[in-house]
């Protein structure tokens, strides 16, 4: 068989990365695949079965450029390397199988920095009750930092971005915009230490997955890392889907709102737009609420519901908008 | 179970990784780390219980500035990516299960250049009956590929570095130095076709590894992507031997020859601590070799035999002398 198709698309061949962002050049890559895999490019992780469960792989590549913020610890760099991973295993659903870590490392760093990342990769292993199995290490100009989380779900309960059917309730876990929050805190000075951490810390939902996964009720999931609305529009899409959402139900933080106000910054950006929250965004039966409720508690909050058609649209009161993604996209300028 | 321990070693901590090298680095690390996974740092890859098999999960980075040749084409590059990943997969005795990849992607990149990186990792997949099962794309600053590579293997067929014995016999595939070849050639512009292949499109030894891990009589076993010494240090070392090697008996390609010869290189260097060959080295219990040679046929070869101690020989004619490892260490200057 063959399982490559050479250019399916007739794409102008010189553009680059910079001018076609991240978005297009994912979908030229993923048409260039097509695997025997249960879910492959496109999805939070890999699938592959393995006896009467799924095995779930989430690779994920962390730079310096991009990720890490001066302020950012060593040991924090190693705990978002396994956290992000994680995240990806926990929006299927999955149960932590255990991390490989790939280190790319400047000469000049000392040891102990290397030491700090293990740890905090270690330390974010053992939060989630797995093991940190080994990987690699080498030379590179500046910190890059790839993981793979691996996890395994039993088959029924594989929670993939695909299921959302109309008239399902949309939920969300925790709050939307906290990471943002930490963000601008930093930027400006002020001390708003939840918002760092959640910014810096992020723990990656596993417990909230698997209860998900077991529950039967859950239709569709992914995590919220690219911001609210950006994640809306790739369940919606991928689930071929329109979601409703009140924002007066939109779980906020107290600390996200104290800062937004100090920074004089709009809060519905940074409850929509803001990125870096690692919450799970799902969909539920509409019979499967008070199981979900019961399972999740007051860690879950119904923030809207999935419609016929294509189109996302904010309720504020009584008024209507269209919900654009505005989250950051890689590579465009 | 508090899985990770804290400075175990009471190394100097501002010691940066050029001055204490890669290997140094590499056992700091795997201190620190204590996993209940079957394997885990310290082995080509991790090893996970999974049914009645083990899973094998490799993960490999590869970064511009030390592992691209300014010669090599994109596709190359992919196909490396893959192909360092399942020869680690391939070393454990196991069938590849897939491939996941993350790329960090400089801004100003065509997208035609990841078009056939992408194409390149999924030759090499497809070469080896497996399937390319997805990945990340992160901006970076210079390119660089983590491949994570998935295989399986029956419980009582994996191989690993650690079970050599005294009285083993020591063998390898293919050829030493043909990769190092390739690279003496480019330098000097000489037409060196199949040297400059071995060196840019390596073929990971997956059906060999399948079949020495059938055979049932395989006891050690690694690649050689660092050399021919070092890997042989490495193997005696896990498995607490010393080789006997017996240099005219390493099998060694005609066009090795000819370009250590044409460049005025010394063609023991070339052989012994030459990396980038990607052959599977060995040892095989006495009385399997009948066995593995039936298997093989003449992609096996012996090259030595294993012995009580820690030291390492090597026999030229009728003379003997310590063989040291020679192969490049990572961050060292």
């Amino acid at each position: 068989m063959e399982r490559v198709i050479r250019h399916l698309l007739p794409l102008p061949t010189m553009d680059r990365l910079r001018d076609i962002g991240e978005k297009k050049m994912v979908s030229t890559i993923a048409s260039m695949l097509h695997t025997s895999a249960r879910l492959g490019p496109g999805d939070d992780a890999a699938v592959l079965e393995m006896g009467d469960r799924y095995l779930v792989i989430s690779t994920d590549m962390l730079w310096q450029g991009t990720h890490f913020h001066p302020s950012m610890s060593w040991w924090q760099k190693g705990w978002m390397a396994a956290a992000v991973n994680f995240s990806d295993v926990a929006a299927m659903g999955a149960q932590p199988l255990g991390l490989l870590l790939a280190m790319g490392l400047p000469a000049d760093l000392h040891i102990k920095n290397v030491q700090d990342i293990v740890q905090g990769a270690a330390d974010c292993c053992d939060r989630l009750g797995t093991d940190y199995l080994g990987g690699d290490t080498k030379e590179c100009s500046e910190l890059v930092l790839t993981g793979t989380g691996l996890g395994n779900v039993p088959r029924d309960g594989l929670l993939t971005r695909s299921g959302a059917r109309p008239g399902d309730i949309l939920v969300m876990t925790g709050s939307a915009g906290l990471a943002s929050a930490g963000l601008l805190a930093l930027d400006r000075g002020l001390n708003a230490e939840k918002a760092i951490r959640a910014l810096f810390e992020p723990i990656p939902r596993i417990k909230e997955g698997t209860l998900l996964s077991s529950s039967g009720m859950v239709t569709s999931c992914m995590d919220t890392s690219d911001g609210l609305s950006t994640s809306l529009h790739e369940l919606a899409d991928a689930s071929g889907v329109g979601f409703e959402v009140d924002y007066d139900s939109i779980p906020v933080d107290p600390e996200t709102r104290w800062v937004a106000e100090e920074c004089g910054t709009e809060l519905d950006s940074v409850i929509l737009h803001g990125g870096g929250d690692y919450q799970l965004l799902f969909t539920v039966r509409p019979e499967g609420w008070d199981e979900v409720q019961k399972l999740l508690g007051t860690e879950a909050t119904i923030i809207g519901r999935c419609l016929e058609g294509n189109v996302n649209t904010l309720m504020r009161g009584t008024s209507y908008c269209i919900l654009e993604p505005g989250g950051y996209e890689h590579f465009r300028r």
